[in-house]
């Protein structure tokens, strides 16, 4: 299913003894063609990974014909070691698949400056080849999981041609990229350069619009691959309705399974001056730990709302601001006017509106509670 | 002590009833002269308390005679009431003291949108004024408490004057002033520009460097007045120090008694380029939950640190950067160097060193760890 939906894929995921557990924990997907048109889009955090640093060559000319992904092990500050570990898994996939490593796309996660047996890998990429096949899309998203609680797939289909997702991440994630590693795959014929305008829009307003916890990573990926394989040409209005549908979908699963949420939360700026403005006050908001803190504990503090507004740059008057959650509006004009008792957070969906009146755009950025279970599961990874 | 061991000032703390508990939520402190001379800084937040919007005006002139002070509730986004009442307790302190409402500061904090009690804080002021004494700055500290553990007060001798502060904060600290009120008295003669002068040069190493939580307050205010009852003049470059060390003393009290913390860390970059782009990543650090969660499971994890200095403009080159936790150098050149289970993290006390190899510049960022507590008092403030 989900990456080997769409015809001209093969997948797998194979325990390569990276996790200590045993599990799953290195994926392999292959575009077995006709085409091999693709995009990239890594994160925005200026301290990179190995596999980025490596990817960001890969795909320059907008060919990829493999993704091969470990988790286990970020591959990130490790130095000329870790590059050229690396390196080497992506010659071993040229290698295996009868292609050039300058068209494998590597991706690594979990923890920052761990080296990885490079034998492991290497070894792992034998067992991967050896076990692609045209339904091993569930044993890829598997083998991604680092703290994923389950594994995160989408299949959206067009007329004659299908997109398939799979994603990892679960925690650290934040804008120009949630935490994450993302492979997308389609059968429908889309050139290089569709590709890259299709990705942008579509992250644009999904994985770019999650802010789980404020932090960057250094190792996030979506890569979308075109087979070709359906032979149809599908608009590209269509296909990039087809692809944000898919980006969506997984962005809400990583919302789902942020490490310790109790709560999703869909902030939404309406009346900004512009998008930018409302996303610029949606992340402030997200980014409030005691906002975020507050939810946790179903308290409707609508001004610790206010007080994240406040410190951005977005064009409002700050004696004219409202404030609904869940619908209720706690706030209007900057003062209290429904009584926050009668706002109901015990359920997992909670919803905030803020009403800046200051012009007509609008955007929703996305976070989760501040939880017991964060601390928790954040002090712990490591240890 | 504190605010009243300078010579010419008189304070007082009592119980106005604004506090469920009935303990002290109202100070007033009062400038007996023969001078008047102040300078205030207030919160950057653009959505400011109507005492910030009322104490704005007050200021302008350089002449403050008296600060009153209610914990209780933070009178902010209260609308026109709320400015009103205000404004209605400055008239009143005025009423009492004989001098005029337009020389009065007004400080609030504690719940935003909660609506005070006016003739509360009518009562409270009349009370207030009966108390004054020459010795009343311990219950005034006492009185501006929110959910301070202890107050924070501060001495410091020059040859001849004094300085005094005391200070309120244990949360929602963060940048542009951490959240907090703070009054500081001298008996030194300084000029209204020469205090503002002292008083910004002081901030700005000492509360605008710390960064509890990331969330800026809507309230903030520090207020320094100077009574020339000592008759000395001090060079402006003594009075700056002495005024540093009060303001860096009272943020270091801030800091200990920050909600739920179970360390104080002071993050240190040196070598940077400039000392904006110095605090610019030790904020970063500062405001990643990664790396506050890991410190709090005493786990040395310098990655979250690379990952956060990542995410800034600062000059660095990415692959040539050190990390060291409580003098430990955990990674040089961006690779693993010692050993981080040498890093003992369990004292309270934590150091986090960043060299970015780009110039000369430094500074330190305070910050605390995020813990089960920090969720647990900031998900039950309000209920």
């Amino acid at each position: 299913m989900s990456i080997t939906a769409p015809a001209g894929f093969m997948a797998s995921g194979v325990a390569a003894g990276l996790k200590s557990t045993g599990a799953k924990d290195l994926a392999l997907v292959v575009n077995t063609g006709p085409r091999f048109d693709s995009a990239t889009v890594f994160t925005a955090n200026r301290c990179k990974a190995n596999p980025v640093l490596w990817s960001q060559e890969v795909v320059k000319d907008g060919v990829v014909r493999a993704v091969v992904l470990n988790s286990g092990g970020a591959n990130c500050y490790t130095g000329a070691e870790g590059f050229q570990t690396t390196h080497a898994v992506a010659e071993k996939v040229a290698e295996k698949v009868g292609i050039g490593a300058i068209d494998v796309v590597v991706c690594s996660t979990g923890l920052i400056g761990l080296v990885n047996s490079r034998d492991d890998l290497l070894a792992g990429v034998e067992s991967a080849h050896a076990a692609l096949s045209a339904d091993g899309g569930g044993d890829a998203a598997e083998a991604i999981m680092t703290t994923d609680s389950v594994s995160k797939q989408c299949v959206v289909e067009g007329p004659g041609w299908k997109v398939g997702g799979m994603a990892k991440g679960a925690g650290m994630l934040a804008p120009q990229l949630a935490t994450m590693l993302v492979v997308i795959t389609t059968d429908a014929v889309v050139s290089a350069a569709d590709l890259d305008t299709a990705l942008r829009a579509a992250t644009r307003v999904s994985f770019d619009r999650l802010d789980s916890d404020g932090c960057m990573s250094t190792n996030d990926t979506v890569t979308v691959m075109a087979s070709g394989a359906s032979g149809i040409t599908p608009g590209l209005d269509d296909f990039t309705e087809a692809l944000t549908q898919v980006c969506t979908d997984l962005a809400m699963q990583l919302l789902k399974d942020a490490e310790g949420a109790d709560h999703e939360i869909a902030i939404t700026v309406v009346n900004a001056a512009s998008e930018d403005e409302a996303v610029e006050v949606g992340r402030s908001i997200a980014r409030s730990n005691l906002f975020k803190a507050a939810i946790f504990g179903n308290d409707p503090n609508w001004g610790r709302v206010l007080a994240s507004v406040g410190t951005t740059q977005a064009a409002f008057d700050p004696a004219d601001l409202d404030v609904a959650m869940n619908g209720v509006w706690v706030c209007r004009r900057s003062t209290p006017h429904e009584d926050p008792a009668t706002v109901d957070l015990t359920p997992r969906d909670v919803t905030v509106t803020v009403d800046l009146k200051a012009g007509d755009a609008r955007a929703t950025v996305w976070t989760n509670d501040l939880t017991h279970a964060y601390v928790h599961e954040n002090s712990a990874y490591s240890s």
